[in-house]
């Protein structure tokens, strides 16, 4: 056995995440080791946190980083607010809402489903009549933008429905931090989790979480413990509470914080509403140059994230032939369609970094040459002018 | 609220971990991110899980590093291997020790401990008696190399005696992969897991873990749903399966895996071998240097760990202010004791990258001069010959 050095080719990441990462986030990786107990290291925590505030746009001192990717982040929230025995309702239009039922099982709790078509947002009338025969749900879980599909849901108003009832509100913030308007204090969400690899443009490995004192506060009522050691928040607290005196929990990923502190300042600079306008805008040449490709997207307008563009893809064109060409001949990568999607759809990111007008450019003429190896000729021309006029 | 880019000090770092990270590492974790489905990126992955079983020694198929630090990779263990009501005999001679116990009893599981005096390894005599005395016992967990004390413990010899006795062995290796002779196989070690950031030189975050054919087949007998959705082993394998097709579980962190990946390169273009005789090599050296500065070890020559030399902080220096000054001054990073040792001891780490002359020689120069400043006069050149002498 002889292995060399992993060389990465330079991709564009069009895909359901990781997005591009700018070289400032990948040189902040490559900075020196310092200890997790540092005193440097513990000012650059907390302002990580402060930071993170500031991206989900609330003042909850439990905002930080779970040391580990968003599937973490997400089981921090369930196993945390769940106790054996309780119940959850959970929205459920995509992969990621099946995989909120998983979570609550597993803590022993009861899952009430409330099943949507895959590519719609989450219906608040069938929750609220959900709510209304389970009033004994501690917990109201739903996934903000469902990665699977494109599909984006009113938060507010669902976060709102769980309060009237009683309910924690658990939401799925993986894809949409960064990217579309996100406000955990004004729409009072009690535990939201996100990921760093989406509109953040950094490295996967780290998951954005936030409690509101509602959720710190059943936190602390529990009559059991949480069942993961290390995912309880109580002892994550310890370890990240404000400067001074810290309790060692684990040894944080020194370097993929470095990462994240980067890719928060970035956003900083950028103006968290400037950032949500610009995936907007991409989003809407993206649409224009596909439309004019007769390319139809999955999910209605007025739905649609603008960071995650599911397109049907055209008859008689073969799915994994494109994907391969765009890869090898343009090293640009976009998203397979996953769960009930798979093989029916593309999942076309513009995350972060991602989200340029080149980038959507290089897109456009990869799919017309890519279609036309397949015998479907499409005009590029009109389709780029179309990308032009909606900028 | 304004937040600038963070710029991390160039330290040396002498404690429990992190240690120093060598450039190459660094380099690699700054490559350009792809997809964590990118054809490119599943070479690499089979690359770490070949590269893993030459860390560890084993041939078993279920070698992978779990996408978050090592207290992750202990969960991971002990959530798969064990069900609630089950009976899991811990030996407890220092914090992680501790630590098993709480997640045997967050698995629904029984504990039983058998207590240590910190310092000491693993007593195998009075581990063969708790395992007789509970025949129902399923798993036997003890740590390799404790970090909180410096004490190795005869894993073979308590491996064997799992097996003897019908249990399954949960291994911490945290401290021990890459540092001291580790033979998975040839121990018939059942899970063990590790972590990166100790005598690999790799980045903290990651947690390299391997399971025999035994613990699979126990991980497959499993009557309930292993309570982890991100740490069970059934949905990781088929997420790091060999090769072509995977199931999506996560997102890999992709970075990180670059950095692991160097590495391991590293250590095989050294040779294990070669790895462990460094680290004895440079303990020798140590321990020559400090000893001949009057400073004693806190466990008996025969069970020191090479990589983590506990010592007794002198008589009347002040722990905080001499690691205080090894900082500023030196950029010099040592260990504070830790539970039972927390300002009695300091934990000077000799991990990886770290394990080199020139670190020994600053360390000692920067005691004596922190000494000094307490108005304890010692003899550098007589350490800097000992130090010599021994190599």
């Amino acid at each position: 056995m002889s292995i060399s050095s992993f060389q990465a080719p330079q991709r564009v990441l069009m895909g359901p995440g990781p997005s591009d990462v700018p070289q400032r986030i990948l040189d902040a990786l490559g900075r020196p080791t310092i200890g997790h107990l540092d005193p440097q290291f513990i000012v650059m925590m907390d302002e990580i946190k402060e930071l993170l505030k500031y991206a989900f746009q609330t003042e909850n001192a439990l905002t930080l980083p779970i040391s580990a990717p968003g599937s973490a982040g997400m089981e921090a929230c369930f196993v945390n607010l769940l106790e054996p025995g309780d119940k959850a309702i959970v929205a459920v239009n995509g992969v990621f809402g099946k995989r909120m039922i998983e979570n609550v099982q597993r803590c022993g709790a009861t899952a009430i489903a409330v099943d949507q078509a895959w590519g719609t947002p989450v219906d608040p009338d069938a929750v609220e009549q959900t709510l209304a025969a389970h009033p004994d749900a501690k917990v109201l879980a739903f996934v903000h933008a469902e990665t699977s599909t494109g599909a984006i849901s009113d938060a507010e108003t669902l976060c709102g429905l769980a309060k009237r009832h009683n309910c924690l509100s658990i939401v799925d913030t993986v894809t949409s931090l960064g990217g579309v308007p996100l406000y955990v204090d004004r729409w009072k969400a009690d535990a939201v989790y996100s990921g760093t690899q989406k509109c953040l443009s950094c490295t996967p490995g780290l998951s954005p979480v936030s409690f509101s004192d509602a959720a710190v506060a059943a936190i602390k009522a529990r009559t059991t413990p949480v069942q993961s050691w290390f995912l309880d928040m109580n002892l994550i607290l310890g370890y990240w509470g404000q400067g001074g005196k810290r309790a060692y929990h684990h040894t944080a990923p020194v370097n993929a914080l470095y990462g994240l502190h980067e890719a928060l300042v970035a956003l900083q600079e950028e103006g968290l509403e400037n950032a949500w306008l610009r995936h907007a805008t991409m989003h809407q040449a993206l649409a224009a140059g596909l439309e004019a490709l007769g390319i139809e997207f999955v999910v209605k307008a007025g739905a649609r994230l603008p960071q995650l563009n599911s397109v049907y893809i055209p008859d008689g064109i073969d799915d994994a032939k494109v994907r391969g060409l765009l890869l090898e001949k343009y090293s640009l990568e976009i998203g397979a369609g996953l769960g009930d999607f798979a093989g029916k759809v593309w999942r076309i990111g513009l995350m972060g970094h991602s989200a340029r007008r080149e980038n959507i450019e290089l897109l456009l003429t990869a799919l017309v040459d890519a279609f036309g190896q397949q015998g479907l000729t499409l005009d590029l021309d009109i389709a780029l002018k179309a990308v032009a006029d909606a900028l």
